[in-house]
């Protein structure tokens, strides 16, 4: 590590440069400014907030000074008395380029940039490892709540096994609004697009990207090993149907839109599976009642046991407030000359494909009503190696020549299920498989 | 601040001493040794545990080396070669002596000591900055939930407005068995002694010393203040009756001993309250499903809103879990010669005596079966300025001549609540009060 450039003198301001004024970036001018009697309590030493990067000036942010905005970006990175650059633009570039630049001229950085990270955090946390600089990013998963400190420091002695959220809102609002109202997603999308809190194009939430980024972090922190985006197995939540939900109603569960990252075999073999896709999870567990915007995750840790944090997701003041906690935490490392934990991804392990992931499955499948053909589907799950928890016919709603199969199996690699799912779907009993879906939480509290 | 001494020599373990070999003791000296590849990993330097102050040596410790053992303490913490002490013994003395004596003598302390921290923390954390050392006490509060750093670094930016927690298993396992047998408080504590879940002497438990010490500690924390066991306002469970559950029950609410910091008011003006008491809080809370030993922290803030924090709350491994994440943070920030954030208390807020705190009541009365009761009981409310939300008169179980009144206030004084109740026991209509509590919790989500 070298070491960072010389802070301030004594009573000098730390100097802040904000990239990106939207909904959060606004709230952290704000906070800055009015909190600043607090900030320089807790700091020891006052921040000046030098420039605001934006794409366009001239429009009125109630509240911020607009002698402080500035479309040359690269240019206030890229001042010599900046200390810390604040980056709340999102997407790759040209988030990356700014970053990068602000590191190199020596200023700590805080960044709410999941997508960024994900894809290239690795080269970014060695920049800032190089130049003795901080990079921190609370605000990057699951919004206002406490995640990354207490992955990268509260639980570094222990070892994490698991950890599992629901870390996406806007799925999380959809599917709720699916289950109490009953209504195809379709439907669903196009009201959560009308009140604003799905976006005109939803791909990144409803397709799964931007969980499987937060995936990738959580993943890397709690296992000590570098995970990316690609990494991470993903599905959306664009093919969840009225049968899936009416089918997780059926058993008790409701379905959300699980991050899932997991740690299986002991020490050198250990391998990290991460993956994001719907699930059926039962009624008790702690995650089925996070509704609407809110977020919670929970960690399954060797000495801990389990653990969850829960709290709002998204939105300005709380992404700030995670935002500030972060500044506080670099402008003290600053004044001290020192920095943060870094990048800690000694164990490299290996991920695995999802093929190879073991899950519980629940299926749905409508079938000709007649003797045999349970033996039937029976035996095609043991041909696959599939374990049959449950098998059970539910009375049919028709003219009683179709009847209605669920099964839901034991925990089975995720390639025997796929491989099992086609050759039912080529049974001639088998009319159709309504709803193939992951069930996951079963044997948590 | 000064700088703290030289580490060891690049590739020189880390020194490690540890106070007291019980329960969490014994598991943080295994989790050294078991886990010093990942340790050194994660530290950048190995770990080596030079010795255990115990009472009486020759006791078997499976898993840990009979010559680490020691009972001169004093010797041990006083070694120039110990870069850090972890002090799990507990109490006042010889903790404090022993902790100030590793300070001195330039080594970090992680302690777990939340009676010490509540009535000396403040001489303890002045004399760690004094010597540019550590002191961490992440196990102090609610075992293996991370709660202190996502206080004192996640949420520094922000402004919390309340903590209020489940922190002490024991007399959560009490009500909790209370609740679902109906069973009598001096029961319950004998079976809970029984199981081991309560100690022969359940003082520090059941009167809520435990609980305060706990709450002085976040409430410090969460308004960088100085507060201390005796600012904190204590009543304990040993006087909750089976009426008060029934009350409890027939408002579709639980009671729960709760641990409660606000803050009230604005800027300069603002004050806090501290307090630790048993209260009713409805079924539906996120607290109110926290069973047996498990603890949970609620934290509001004005930007994050609403956070919840969630996990076992004592436990050998669990509390290990706590001390090994603080021992890898205070021996990273001594590789890299430096602290972390020290007591932040600048903002010295008055603590407001209870009778001014002011919360809702439930109160049950028996009262005369007649008319003009109801009148008189409304009128001592009013005489004491305390606004009733409902007054609800339920059947008598009895003959016609009792009737039992169930009374919810809008939220009032203390001082004004308690003066309000010895009128109503003077009421020549009141047989008898047979509950007061305080209700909390109504209007979180």
């Amino acid at each position: 590590m070298t070491e960072s450039r010389q802070p301030p003198a004594a009573g000098e301001p730390l100097r802040i440069a904000l990239l990106g004024c939207g909904v959060v970036g606004s709230e952290v001018a704000r906070l800055i400014t009015g909190s600043a009697d607090d900030l320089r309590a807790r700091i020891g030493r006052p921040l000046e907030l030098v420039g605001i990067g934006v794409r366009r000036t001239g429009i009125e942010r109630p509240g911020i000074d607009p002698a402080l905005f500035t479309t040359d970006t690269a240019a206030l990175v890229a001042r010599d008395d900046v200390d810390i650059v604040i980056e709340l633009i999102g997407g790759i570039e040209p988030a990356r380029s700014l970053i990068t630049s602000a590191i190199d001229h020596g200023a700590s950085v805080i960044t709410a940039n999941k997508a960024l990270l994900a894809e290239d955090g690795a080269s970014l946390f060695a920049a800032a490892e190089q130049a003795g600089v901080d990079l921190y990013f609370e605000a990057a998963v699951a919004g206002a709540i406490p995640i990354i400190r207490p992955l990268r420091e509260s639980l570094v002695g222990d070892e994490i096994t698991q950890v599992m959220g629901i870390v996406n809102g806007t799925t999380n609002f959809i599917l709720d609004k699916m289950h109490s109202q009953g209504a195809g997603y379709a439907d669903v999308l196009a009201e959560a697009q009308a009140l604003g809190y799905a976006e005109a194009d939803p791909t990144a939430d409803v397709e799964g990207f931007d969980a499987a980024a937060k995936a990738a972090i959580l993943a890397g922190l709690a296992f000590h090993s570098r995970v990316s985006g690609a990494d991470v197995h993903r599905e959306g939540i664009t093919e969840v149907t009225r049968s899936d939900i009416a089918s997780a109603r059926d058993m008790g569960c409701v379905v959300k839109l699980l991050a899932i990252c997991e740690l299986s075999g002991d020490g050198a073999d250990a391998t990290i599976n991460a993956r994001v896709h719907p699930a059926m999870i039962p009624d008790s567990h702690p995650l089925a009642s996070v509704g609407g915007a809110y977020n919670a995750v929970f960690v399954q840790s060797r000495s801990a046991g389990q653990l969850m944090f829960y709290g709002p997701g998204a939105g300005g003041s709380p992404t700030a407030s995670a935002v500030l906690g972060d500044l506080v935490t670099v402008a003290r490392n600053r004044v001290r000359e020192t920095s943060g934990p870094g990048e800690s991804s000694y164990a490299r392990r290996p991920v695995r494909s999802i093929g190879e992931v073991v899950t519980r499955y629940h299926l749905s499948l409508e079938v000709d009503d007649r003797a045999g053909v349970l033996a039937a589907i029976a035996n095609c799950f043991a041909e696959h190696d599939v374990s049959v928890q449950t098998l059970r016919q539910v009375t049919s709603p028709g003219d009683g020549a179709e009847a209605r199969i669920v099964v839901v199996t034991h925990p089975a690699p995720d390639a025997a299920l796929s491989a099992c799912v086609t050759a039912l779907s080529d049974l001639p009993a088998v009319h159709e498989v309504l709803s193939v879906m992951r069930v996951e939480g079963m044997t948590t509290p």
